[in-house]
């Protein structure tokens, strides 16, 4: 791991090279995206050290590395970098063999990118809602329109009659999906779950996953985040 | 290939089971995000037939199929079906390996799946600009912004010094790219290549690719069927 996990700003020199043997995740310990590459990489058993970066005072090393400025990075011992979450995750299980977590059936992973495909859209619902509640607006569209955008969540579970999206065993998907629901509580969206049971059981069981647990947080600490972030003052190091 | 080319509505009898050895694409003819899906289907040589959709007049077994109501669709005779037009092609070309159009290597694949991240962000300025002069609107704004989102696109070309994407051979990133470009003379947006040189000639080489060629109209048509849909009458059958 990297010397410490207190996020690097503008001023901070820019890390060495990434050693041989390791790959590098610059992430934000509270980022739910870069929470996925963050239990790929546990759940494969990836050696990686953990950059943490200020996201509102980035490095200009940062910058260069991901002109967009978003986390999760990877970088590799070659000075390869990958970014966007999604992708940063396909190719930790390419490159990864062991405990394949993608499906090798062609359709099996494009259902699995259609689903993702249709998450992207709910995503912005957990932050409509729990936003909005903050600060006082009425959000019973956004939590209707939320309610039914989980219909075809909870119905791929049941039409599978597996504990994961992917099978009986924990898979991508399952991982992709998750750091939101982790933080459903907090949000305010837990009780949008009455409806779509098969959904709300697999919450309940995602907690026991070895990777969820070890890079979780639980709902006091992101309620802290949040409302720093709310505040327009995210408190990137809390609790270190 | 199916019966008849021209689109079916509402009123039409839901098609035949996909035959045995056959793939089934739902389309619409002037649509590039549809052009994406037919380019791989003849680059790779892939037996398919196509129904075209009427798009304003959508019928419920195709909204059963893909409850978005977009195209592209796939449908194989086994009854599965894939939506999304990236995720089309990539099932394709896992499920048809003759003439690979993705690399191989993970970081190639991260490459090109960061590239097309991009490029989504670029597709909408087609229509904000050629829209928006059709309107009389001021898009220098549209312009100028279109202008820097080029300039990845023509650094990923200048970069590697081949004369495609993916390197000296078309591959899926030239494919996925390519429908916006085929349509840019007619969208008004061809002089703004004037900065990316390398961008404007791998346009110029993309016309005498076989697929482009196979799945390609020319401006004139391209523009009769613009002018149609920005009057709210989208003429999907022109020219048959």
């Amino acid at each position: 791991m990297a010397s410490s996990p207190k996020c690097r700003g503008k001023e901070c020199p820019a890390p060495g090279p990434v050693p041989q043997g390791l790959i590098r995740l610059y992430s934000m310990r509270f980022c739910p995206f870069a929470q996925r590459t963050r239990l790929v990489l546990k759940a494969k058993g990836v050696e990686h050290d953990i950059i943490n970066i200020n996201l509102v005072s980035k490095p200009d090393w940062f910058l260069e590395k991901n002109p967009s400025g978003t986390v999760p990075v990877l970088e590799t011992s070659s000075g390869q970098v990958i970014y966007e979450s999604p992708i940063t995750c396909e190719y930790l299980d390419e490159v990864y063999p062991e405990k394949k977590l993608l499906p090798s059936d062609p359709f099996a992973r494009a259902q699995h990118r259609m689903l993702m495909e249709h998450y992207s859209k709910v995503i912005p619902y957990f932050y409509k809602i729990s936003m909005g509640k903050k600060r006082g607006e009425d959000v019973s569209t956004a939590e209707a329109e939320f309610k039914e955008k989980l219909v075809p969540l909870n119905e791929a579970l049941a039409k599978k009659k597996t504990k994961y999206f992917g099978g009986d065993s924990i898979s991508m998907t399952d991982y992709l999906i998750w750091p939101w629901f982790e933080r459903a509580e907090m949000m305010g969206v837990m009780h949008l779950l009455a409806d779509t049971p098969e959904l709300k059981k697999w919450v309940e069981q995602m907690f026991d996953d070895p990777a969820v647990k070890a890079t979780m947080f639980n709902s006091e600490v992101h309620k802290v985040f949040f409302d720093s972030y709310m505040d327009g003052k995210p408190n990137y190091d809390f609790d270190l």
